[in-house]
């Protein structure tokens, strides 16, 4: 783990003066620099407070609750059952895919919007030991992984006679071979923030044979994937983080063209099958994303999503000034907790180089809880993970460049109080 | 397949003259008895649509918007990432799963409220599967089944390495013996609005050894169902159909009080671990009926699903309430479809006998596409199941005598046309 100290000019914290007046300055410049400044606007935020939380729950943009209320108040209660086609609501799973693929350089019609993460995992990793050549035994996961995967991951192998090899992540080219069927890996560590080698292990898990899996809930909408560009097999992502979708939207599920006619679900729900409304009793598998969907959509869950994508098609917003933003403000946050933490405090477990970094900084801290607990009390919410880790994200379609001075301003402060 | 042909009366369809100012008198003496009928208010109803589809897409509550309006803009806009504490998003799926309890006569803490039916149903089986006897390796499946439970039976059966065996759902219980895992059994045929017998038929499978897995997609919130009473194992179920929860509203599961400790999940996400939060790499289960959850819950359409239960507290609504009225909404419609639908042009295939009847009536009818088209072009909205089913569901909340016999009336005309 990356653990970096800061410099002994944090000592000032406790009389930020000069060093102070000169990083609000420099936020106020950088502010009015920002290309990425005007979509803010299009956020419903609390001014009194810096919400870096994103990384967990995005921000609602401000059209979304009178969308909501079309949705539920003229097609529910209106059109009824009359939407399911005239509102788009039987296709929107697809429709939806079709507007996150472009934000993680995904292919037209290879990602549906449907399910939980989990849920797509199960069904990722159950269809790639499936497309696997035949005769390999272990599924190789990412040792550090968000648990979830990691449980999941333990039930497919169970049920698909396999068995699991946890491994870090940067040591999964290397240990992938010819018994490997899948390797399942975090693009982000969510605790550290650390960006993994996407491209880079996923040629080497390809070169065993083998199909790589991975789990975009940290950096799709915050930092370019090309999971096209760079042959990944399978994905699944979030969409209620850095995509805005609102609490527990479905989540997407990505698999490559090359693999669509072999994706052999093992929730093949009525919502995949080729003719649905035939209601046939033999399953028949439909062609392209929709193969990866299984029951009804959670159509107003799914339409708040698809109505936050709607932010995206800002003018200045894509993916490469999302990326140039949210390192310039993890740079600048981090320089400001140097400036303004009492020394020893807080040491960043977030990669410095550029690289190896996605969009969140997590602060090492003896009494972390009681500390988010202070920042959140005056107004700097970021967020815990147990027993020591200050986790502070960074969207860069909101976050202002004062925000991560004030964050780490007010942090400096709860720290020496 | 119970079909009755319509009494010769139903020659008189082309001039309904008395019959009809009959039956539209009945009509009106039967809704002022009503005692539900003030619960008709509750819900947002477009006066000139006679919505028959309750049993497809129920009806929006009329406070539903406002309080969703208050999930998006307060809940998630102001309060954040904090609402899964102060909103209680985080328990939501046990807390609503505990309001659809009693109405389909479930133990508290029992029934969760998450992912679709059909993850829920492979859920079930899967863990049905392992909680049966060693050695049995038989899935016994209603060969009637909406077609989505049997194709998630198929692949729970490859994946557990048992076999499916489809058998009608009258004949489950004489079929079930040594090498039976487990049957799962529609309560309600969907098609033709049968109700099968849940008392006898569990009692046979569970005699047999094996567990008894019901999906009552059909049957929550329109008649009385019992899971605790008759010692179902397992169910689940719908909530976007008689319980009004909005498209796509999550489904829920059912898991008995004695084999909760036993309940082996093939989707053990991070929502149904003992300790969530502390994101140990390890999976260890919740206890209750937590452990039928997953991944993190699609909030919006979830409190939509429970702002909708909210008209089950109107002091005139209870399951007995509402099975008495269904039931005599759908005798009422039998009635005027065989005064007013001219001769052999219809047949009913919902049975006459109320111990085997839901809360819908499906007719088959030679030109049954066209003549629903021209029904919705007329203001009665039910559907269609290929290749020749009317189906007309009556929830009766909200769905009134007059309203049967508007329905009934109208079809006379399109078919006379």
């Amino acid at each position: 783990m990356d653990t970096s100290d800061f410099p002994a000019r944090a000592a000032t914290a406790n009389t930020p003066g000069a060093w102070g007046a000169h990083l609000a300055e420099r936020a106020a410049r950088l502010d009015a620099a920002d290309r990425l400044a005007p979509v803010r606007g299009l956020f419903a935020l609390d001014e009194r407070v810096v919400y870096l939380d994103g990384n967990s729950l995005g921000a609602l943009p401000a059209h979304v609750p009178e969308r909501m209320r079309d949705v539920i108040a003229r097609q529910w209660g209106e059109l009824g059952i009359r939407s399911w086609s005239e509102s788009g609501w039987w296709t929107a799973p697809e429709r939806v895919g079709d507007r996150v693929a472009p934000l993680v350089g995904a292919e037209p019609g290879t990602v549906v919007v449907a399910d939980s993460t989990s849920v797509n995992v199960f069904k990722a990793l159950v269809a790639a030991v499936r497309l696997a050549p035949e005769g390999r035994d272990e599924i190789v996961v990412d040792a550090t992984t968000f648990p979830t995967d990691g449980y999941i991951a333990e039930s497919a192998a169970r049920l698909t006679g396999t068995r699991l090899v946890p491994v870090e992540p940067a040591e999964v080219a290397g240990r992938v071979g010819p018994r490997t069927a899948v390797a399942l890996v975090n693009h982000v560590d969510f605790r550290t923030g650390r960006l993994h080698d996407l491209p880079g292990t996923t040629r080497a898990v390809r070169e065993a044979g083998a199909l790589a899996v991975w789990d975009l809930c940290h950096s799709a909408g915050a930092l370019p994937v090309g999971l096209a560009e760079h042959g990944v097999d399978l994905a699944v992502g979030c969409t209620y983080k850095f995509l805005n979708g609102g609490p527990g939207s479905p989540a997407f599920l990505y698999v490559a063209p090359r693999h669509q006619r072999g994706f052999d679900s093992p929730l093949p729900g009525w919502n995949s099958h080729a003719d649905p409304f035939a209601m046939a009793p033999g399953y028949a598998a439909a062609d392209g994303a929709v193969r990866g969907r299984v029951g009804t959509p959670d159509i107003l869950s799914l339409l708040a999503a698809d109505a936050a994508l709607d932010v995206w098609d800002h003018e200045a917003v894509d993916i490469p000034a999302v990326r140039a933003k949210s390192l310039a403000l993890t740079d600048f946050f981090l320089e400001c907790v140097a400036v303004y933490a009492p020394a020893g405090r807080v040491a960043s477990v977030t990669p410095r180089a550029h690289a190896e970094r996605a969009s969140q900084v997590a602060l090492r801290c003896a009494q972390a809880p009681a500390v988010m607990e202070a920042l959140i009390a005056r107004g700097v919410v970021g967020d815990l993970r147990r027993p020591d880790l200050l986790r502070f994200g960074f969207t860069p379609l909101y976050t202002r460049f004062a925000d991560a001075e004030r964050a780490a301003r007010v942090l400096g402060e709860v720290l020496a109080a």
